[in-house]
């Protein structure tokens, strides 16, 4: 196994990053027939994600949703004032396993894997295993 | 690593349907002293969940209290109209990663794995690497 | 891999219990140079969560806005009456991984490990494969 370490930045207070060809270029470099990739944030106000990439809306439809279920501007306890963005990152969750065949991830046609900002703008990085 | 993939057929809009028993039986065909199993779905408007499989009760109040949080007939920008499928299927989540000790799952008691259609009908396929 | 089975016992009806130093005890005996640990819980009111250790708070507010979202006094088919506990469960998820680097799991600053109890209290018990 080789765990590489990749680093984004974000630009806005809520994004969703696609970074599934990022992930592809890692995966072709290894030569791996039958396998996982592991996806790790090591972040607690941003998730991760494997949905629709085709319609960008559907990014917007989620961000938006999550957003009504978890309202920021909430009263909570904790006093950063982000704990509507560390709620979302519970709901996405922050790791993934996608199976590999043929140093290629088995993704379906539609799928992507998106990095979900909760709290940017920010310095962010993610964990590949391989 | 030995990868397979499995078929189902879904009948209704929406559907829980237990695959358990499916994935034990391609365990017991590899000789897995200490391992992991790997559940993926290559679908976005499809999940998976680990939960009660003894009450079927269990299973039709997490479908109907999923419709409650996410519902169908708001608005959303996705012109299909199945964004709630596609945000139903990121709270559910579309991997999930299970232990193995000779060559059986170490589920719970009440523990069953379920693929859940969320914009059925459909034919849908899920990924096992044992 | 080797698969480690801990026990809890918890001591309310909900309660987040932060299990990363006793996970991290297990990796230090095992020598893993690269690789990835695998988390579980074998019970279907019960969840695990990675989210912020360092204030107390979010897991407070965490913990109450799991119940804004899924409040348990509502009625549900369920006969046992934890139906909500069936769903916390659902929406934190039973699995994890986590990658590990020489012997040391690459959590962020931030981030640990939460064992979520919706149904207490109970013994419950966690399966760790390194």
């Amino acid at each position: 196994m080789t765990i590489k370490t990749i680093s984004l930045v974000t630009d806005n207070k809520e994004e969703f990053i696609n970074i599934t060809s990022i992930i592809d270029r890692l995966i072709t470099k290894e030569d791996v027939k039958e396998g996982t990739v592991h996806v790790f944030v090591p972040h607690t106000t941003a998730g991760l994600m494997i949905n629709e990439c085709a319609d960008p809306n559907v990014a917007i439809d989620l961000k938006e949703y999550l957003d009504i279920l978890v309202p920021s501007d909430r009263k909570y306890l904790h006093k950063e004032g982000n704990s509507s963005a560390h709620i979302k990152a519970i709901i996405t969750g922050s790791c993934l396993n996608i199976p590999v065949l043929n140093s290629k991830m088995l993704l379906g046609t539609w799928q992507g894997i998106f990095f979900c900002e909760f709290d940017g703008p920010r310095n962010r990085s993610i964990h590949i295993s391989i």
